[in-house]
């Protein structure tokens, strides 16, 4: 391609609205266009990336065994009110009515109409195992779209679902597509963890991992081993509870002792007005699971994971409980609460279980008690892992690394759905002994769009994008320095059609510029390789420039094909 | 591919609201699988035909220079405001709005975005001539949706648009684009006709085709030439007026004779109950444009095209008269009304010119005037071509052939649009001379659903479908006759691995079934070549079943890949 002719305007300044670096350059280069919030128009270049990304997809699905087919985006509503999600999904479900008032919803994703599929065609276990995926536009009304192609209204995604006889045979499946989803983003260059995560609004209760891209802007934090491949998303990081506790002999331990705090209700004002430390306190926090009331201590330095909490319990949701009702479980308001004396069930998280003695509230206004001794003064009935994963922990997985954590985008998940959708749309099959059982599923998504953008955030500079080489929208840009000159003309034109005759796809700028634009121009688009062709080329010399590391070298022309057929 | 593992289901019964034949052969092969009126899946056979397509359109268009992009679906109300489309498109434009009340429409067509986007990256004639395109699923809420992927609510279509700087440029554009089109349908192995058409809802007075794949159940009369390549919308298809006329010499030519016509108000009554060929009678039609009435005049078995005489008068658009009009202007009621003494302005088709006599109302109620005479009673001051051409008439390009009438699919329509979007959305750009200009536009589609549509119901037979090789899902079904026939097994397994080695598609039937399935479902999905796996596997020998001669042939199994090959 001609960059004369090419339909690329590359900007000094990105607008204003875009704050990641790879909004601000996907705009700057030329990439994205916006049409509305969150809806963007995919302009040669972009379009050209966005090809690849779903070429490198469509061969690991294909190559995995799944086959592909198309969905409508327009999905009757009915299916989304069968499935119980019409309401769940909320506001960013788009809908609409056609002439005749009927309504539809816009797909946010396909559950609904693959599970309705499968069960209108497939009845005999002998048709299973199955899975199939599409590449389609997906649309979700986002209360804040952000980030460019991070978190679009309308988006490009890669959806897969398995049907499977049994748990056995989703296990296999949800495999296969992990290690899809680990070629995909291998292929595309992207630096990413698969974390175990939990479910979200899409159902189902089974296993699921989050293919995360590391990246400071991520929205999502990611708890990772300094030494083994454990990684999870931080709700869901298991913290290793060390050693069990042995019964103690607590003879010759003092009693704990009052003293005063006034309006020390924080942690963070204990530290400040009577020097302790947030490790060695212990914050009891008074839940209730909308009946009863519980408490639940952690460390002062940790944070309490409900979703852990509601697991112990076999509960559903729980909140903190209200000022009135503290008072009444506690005898005191919140901020003075403590552990000794409680006359409700008490969680005890591991960290405060192996503590040796704590400060802990007095239970009585203005003072709390030091020298609280856990299995003395309060009982451990329940000692579990209770909080959230903090840094350096222990991987609960080595039990030898410590954690850290990472920001993480979200381009990938692959669920283990079970049979929620398959009982509630009917989607049944009768098995070898003529009975009639729910198709096991699972379902699994990759936003191409997103991963597009997430391969942008990670690999640029200061002046611009670092495409890896298989999805880079060119791979050479031949950069012509002076138009007028004729014999470097003839070289870049020489150079332009062997490279293209050989399949090497090449954008050769021909414009009549001068050379600062056209190097500044380079550098923002981040095609791997530049050939500059301008005084050397009298001696058949071009010089060689590496995008991304930023090497310079002159070669001679009858080197380049070599070269560049290695990139 | 293993057929045990594809996901097909055939039908022996189509469902009863598949009235056509591709409608029915792709929903019984199982190409497709409806998900609401007039919204479609495409199942993995018929996702492969789509893909084929798809990407000779895509070779086709960046052959020809065109770039692509992808806008979105999604597209801000207030762009069809400002383009005076909103209400034009009326229902067919489906609306929908965002949390913030926002109104959105699903896009059927992209001019808006299109121009909009190029307004603002373009503003240099340097930079033009363009010509971008996308392969993009549109939304249009059709009244009535039919024919399956003929006629959808949601369908693919690739769409491509030209800027230029001046009709020469786009002259050269859509050239191209008409090429680009013909090469498109001659690989998808589609029997079409590019004809000469008008413009619809999309605007703009410029020059038009739509290619009209020719079918029995087309929408549209395609008016085609019988020895030359002219072809023509039915109501765009010009008559070849024949000789010029000459001065003729009335004296002792009887003066017309009243007869006596009780009734006889239509050219059916005349011709049975008078026994008057339709060809020797005059119709005299009154028309108002809204303000003046005026009369027209065709021969009895011809009918009048309003267009043409629109576009004689330069007026906009016509209507026959009521019949108090008709009553005042004629002195009498339609049926009775002649040409001689008419005091109005009479536009006289060329055929009329041309009658020596003829038979017309007498201006008097149930009372017709034989030989009537043109020029001499009446004027032959107004004598063009204001009819519908018809079977026999003689073709207007070269002359010499007749024109013959079929019915056409339309699946694609190349436009030159002018400046109509330009200039209503401010698209202009700065001539050499550093004046503002509006580009000059053209716009291409290719219904890319509609034409996977059209080839079907022009390859098919009783049995199902006949792939054109280029499009088929597969270019080779083997046919294993006995699963349990170690040997069969042996020859189809090895015979399948060596033809996918080697890049050939092949759907192995390796399922449990009676031969009689088999072939069945092999007749209706209808890959090129079948080659049946059975007893002759002993000898090394399968046979060779050419889909669409419907031959068969023993042949060697060395011979295989050869002949393959060649399909």
């Amino acid at each position: 391609m001609r960059q004369t002719n090419l339909f690329v305007t590359t900007l000094r300044e990105a607008p204003a609205e875009a704050e990641t670096v790879s909004h601000q350059l996907l705009l700057r280069a030329g990439y994205i266009r916006q049409l509305a919030a969150g809806v963007y128009t995919y302009m040669p270049l972009g379009r050209r990336v966005l090809r690849k990304i779903e070429n490198i997809v469509r061969e690991e699905m294909d190559a995995s065994g799944a086959q592909e087919l198309l969905m409508p985006s327009l999905q009757p509503a009915e299916l989304w009110k069968e499935s119980e999600r019409y309401d769940v999904y909320g506001k960013e479900l788009m809908k609409l009515q056609d002439r005749h008032e009927r309504e539809f919803v816009l797909g946010p994703t396909h559950e609904e109409v693959v599970t309705t599929l499968v069960r209108d065609e497939i009845s005999s276990y002998r048709r299973l195992p199955l899975i199939v995926y599409q590449i389609q536009t997906k649309f979700r009304d986002e209360r804040r779209p952000r980030s460019g192609l991070l978190r679009g209204r309308e988006f490009l995604m890669k959806d897969a679902y398995s049907f499977d006889t049994g748990w056995e045979g989703l296990d296999l499946a949800y495999e296969q597509m992990y290690n899809a989803y680990g070629r995909i983003l291998d292929r595309c260059s992207l630096t990413y963890r698969a974390v175990q995560a939990n479910a979200g609004a899409i159902g189902g209760k089974g296993q699921n991992h989050e293919f995360m891209a590391l990246s400071e802007i991520g929205e999502d934090t990611v708890a990772v081993c300094s030494i083994c491949d454990y990684a999870a998303n931080i709700e869901q990081a298991e913290v290793h509870s060390g050693d069990a506790f042995e019964e103690q002999d607590f003879s010759g331990i003092p009693a704990p002792v009052k003293f005063h705090t006034p309006n020390q209700k924080t942690i963070q004002q204990l530290e400040q007005e009577s020097q302790i430390k947030p490790q060695d306190i212990i914050k009891t926090l008074i839940y209730t699971d909308g009946g009863k009331n519980f408490a639940v201590l952690v460390r002062g330095d940790h944070e309490v994971n409900e979703l852990k909490v509601q697991k112990y319990l076999g509960c559903g949701e729980i909140a903190l409980a209200e000022y009135d009702s503290v008072q009444a479980a506690a005898g005191v308001g919140s901020g003075f609460v403590g552990p000794a004396g409680l006359s409700l069930t008490i969680l005890v998280d591991a960290a405060v279980a192996g503590m040796a003695e704590a400060v802990t509230g007095a239970g009585e206004k203005d003072y709390h008690l030091r020298g609280v001794v856990p299995g003395r003064d309060f009982l451990l009935t329940h000692v579990g892992d209770f909080r959230n994963a903090a840094t350096g922990d222990i991987c609960p997985v080595c039990g030898e690394g410590k954690l850290v954590f990472h920001q993480g985008i979200e381009v990938g998940h692959v669920f283990k759905l079970g049979t929620v959708y398959s009982e509630k749309l009917g989607a049944t099959f009768l098995d070898a002994a003529g009975r009639s059982q729910p198709m096991v599923m699972g379902c699994y998504g990759i936003g191409i769009s997103r991963l597009l953008s997430s391969v942008a955030e990670q690999n640029h500079d200061d002046q611009g994008l670092i495409w890896p080489a298989a999805i880079a929208p060119y791979t050479v840009h031949i950069l012509l320095m002076s138009v007028k000159d004729e014999g470097q003309r003839e070289v870049a034109e020489a150079l332009y059609a062997q490279l293209t005759a050989i399949g090497i796809e090449t954008l050769l700028d021909d414009r009549d510029e001068r050379a600062g634009v056209k190097f500044k121009d380079s550098e923002l688009i981040g095609i791997p390789v530049a050939l500059v062709v301008g005084k050397g080329a009298a001696e058949q010399k071009v010089e060689y420039m590496d995008r991304r590391a930023g090497t310079k070298e002159l070669i001679d022309i009858s080197e380049t094909v070599a070269r560049v057929s290695v990139v």
